[in-house]
């Protein structure tokens, strides 16, 4: 068997262009509506996708309610309650919800996700974060320091720790349910964690089995140095933002390093870019399609939205045909995303609006606006020229997967580059990786699936 | 229309007996078998139940891993997780999830149970409780401090504050989706809550429109003044513990006095004791019910069940046949449940091994076993003579649920006493609350449907 593109399905409200929610086909409640998210995983579990994945931000967008009257990117579910909903509307795919670090305790995490593994039958991931926002610390009390970036990674590769910890709490084989005897656990595999660390203090054991995948996929989406070592060091899935191959190249080789260094096998990290594709029965009609959604920015959200994007600096003195500002960008909150911005714009002398229309869609990540075949080409180079294991699919509009679907999703089949039918039943199995063996146990379980 | 008992089907893995597990028709993983939750909880909804009630325990049960291994409270879905993964299965239920004010943050709490609200389409309750055992807070790196029984709820009850207040961040109409002007949100009904308090800093707004209950529904548990006090201050349904019928009148009159003294209209307040139901055919077959369960329990577990249940008294030095010793109870942890044990031990002259038989099954709650005639009988009594508004029913056995559904319910039914039918879609519907108006909004929404 050849190995196959993995494909995330990163579901958002209406859609990932900023104003896919003005589109004639957009629900009003898009982001609170449930029928809306199961139609969506349905859709990509039709199809075989390897994982839905779940976005968050815990807070509204901006202090700006202007801005944020003009978006919906307002409203929106809490992920874990998404993705728990989504597991019992659905049979195969992969689940992937964000969650914080910077918010959240360990114990708790712990809990939700291995709780997620069992309710799933072994589908669950987390996409660990570090928020980076003063908007996210304000709604729990927490100091402008929180933001400060190698605190956050610091503190996030212990919280990964503990996690993982408490999720070895049962071996397996440790519930007996011996029922004659009056023994459901046999007490000797149970493992209390008793970490005390630079953040956490935590006792354990978790108070469930191991679960179904032995441990839930752990993902990582930080590109900077500090983000890359973190998932190098910690995660089996990367979500990643690289807008073009050679770049892709450089950050896939990079990451593959890092875990080599770390011990890990490098093949024991899949990673996925982000793909903003917008998809036509000919060239035409993507372009049209692509028009249609960038012609529904407004002046003032595409100005909002690339200030946001660069880190909060004030455009208002500035007209949208002004070049974009060389600005410095600070130590705290997100550090990679705006510096890629600001090469772009000087590389290539861009105006405010300019940067503002490329981003509005894909927001930094790669958009292609292509035929399926053309689409499935540069999908096809960026896999088979180690720049990705795999693709996180981000819709543009309400019907954008639909499109992915039914269009593209033919073609890399007819390629031989995707499966034709789920082939395992968690997603460690559909992403060919090992279950990880339980540290207090002499032998490893076997995987499910190995990817040949 | 006459007023009708409201009814919760608290879901425990195998039943609430604690030998429940080494029954021959539990399952060996029931605590982590999403199916049988579902199969439950579409039970309880297809006899037109209101609710689904949700414990939790956030650590195993003990530090006593010998102890631990004879019972299966060790291994359990976390709540939130669960609840969700249930909405996705059922249409009417109400769904309510325990959750503790310990060990989160009111920004997280409100966002997961508004989530909640709006994927179930307004059947969600919080019960929200405070927690008091060092166990649990060693897996939080929190000091015994914590446990002070007066600061819990202190705490609770300002952290109850910022959730509904965070609740309210969206009016009514916030969202008017104004495509054609660019418009998603009036910015206008969009508020920040600002909370400096005490224990919370909490800046806001929820990114969630107004959910369907306007305000999911808040349920509280604790049965000390302080408990009383704050159920009486936030509460719209009250779970407790009222083992006799003259207990019961009294603590249903203090906390609807109490409630008056808040201001609140004491029929904005809905008291619903649990009843642990052992139901056979005949008088006889509900006592061999009985027996068969009792008879599962190994001294070793009734002795440490009691122990854990006075607040952790050590009970080594002295035989099953020895009566309950004089302790005092102290300041931290649980109080209300000990003092209620050791009244009754004091009154009736119980020894060790009576008491603990007496609490394994109900666990200090209403004990009932009978034929439907007789439990139907006595719910009545409770309900007709201010002790009761509904019950929280808990199945002992992993049939529990099946025989109460199938025998008492009829019952319950030919005396008017319980809905043929669902006429509302939401819990606040069931239960006849009114929909809380926005602090913001000038007019409050019309209740879905009021009790006559």
């Amino acid at each position: 068997m050849t190995r196959k593109i993995a494909l995330g399905a990163f579901l958002h409200p209406s859609g990932h262009h900023v104003a896919a929610w003005r589109h004639p086909q957009a629900a009003s409640d898009a982001g609170i509506n449930i029928r809306n998210y199961i139609r969506l995983a349905q859709l990509a579990e039709a199809a075989k996708f390897d994982l839905v994945f779940l976005a968050d931000q815990i807070a509204v967008p901006s202090d700006n309610l202007d801005y944020v009257s003009h978006t919906t990117r307002a409203t929106y579910f809490e992920p874990l309650t998404l993705i728990s909903a989504l597991a019992a509307a659905t049979q195969h795919i992969g689940l992937v919800a964000t969650v914080s670090t910077s918010f959240n305790s360990p114990y708790n995490m712990a809990r939700y996700i291995a709780s997620l593994d069992h309710i799933s039958g072994g589908r669950a991931g987390w996409n660990l974060v570090t928020s980076g926002s003063a908007l996210e610390g304000e709604n729990f009390g927490l100091g402008d320091d929180y933001r400060l970036h190698a605190n956050r990674y610091r503190q996030a590769a212990e919280f990964a720790d503990v996690v993982r910890g408490l999720w070895d709490s049962f071996e397996d084989g440790a519930v007996p349910d011996d029922r004659a005897a009056g023994r459901y656990i046999n007490e000797a595999r149970v493992h209390a964690l008793h970490h005390v660390g630079e953040h956490y203090r935590v006792k354990g054991p978790l108070s469930q089995p191991r679960s179904p995948q032995g441990q839930p996929v752990l993902v990582q989406a930080g590109s900077s140095p500090a983000g890359r070592d973190l998932a190098a060091r910690s995660a089996e899935l990367v979500f990643t933002a690289q807008p073009s191959l050679a770049q892709a190249q450089e950050f896939y080789a990079d990451v593959k390093a890092r875990a080599t260094s770390y011990g890990r096998d490098p093949d024991s990290i899949r990673i996925m870019p982000g793909v903003f594709p917008v998809v036509g029965q000919t060239e035409a009609e993507a372009q049209e399609k692509f028009a249609t959604l960038q012609d529904l920015i407004t002046p003032e959200v595409g100005r909002e939205y690339l200030s946001l994007h660069l880190g909060g600096i004030d455009l208002s003195g500035l007209s949208d045909h002004d070049p974009v500002p060389d600005i410095a960008v600070g130590e705290r909150g997100h550090v990679s995303r705006p510096q890629l911005l600001l090469q772009k714009a000087r590389s290539r002398n861009l105006t405010i609006r300019d940067l503002y229309l490329e981003i509005a869609g894909a927001r930094g990540h790669w958009q292609i606006v292509g035929t399926a075949e053309s689409i499935a080409d540069q999908l096809e180079a960026y896999f088979t020229q180690n720049a990705a294991d795999g693709f996180n699919v981000m819709p543009p509009s309400p019907t954008g997967l639909d499109d992915f679907v039914t269009l593209v999703v033919p073609e890399l089949r007819r390629r031989g580059l995707m499966r034709e039918d789920y082939d395992a039943r968690t997603l460690r199995g559909h992403l060919g990786l090992a279950i990880p063996p339980n540290r207090y146990s002499a032998t490893a379980r076997q995987p499910e699936r190995a990817l040949a």
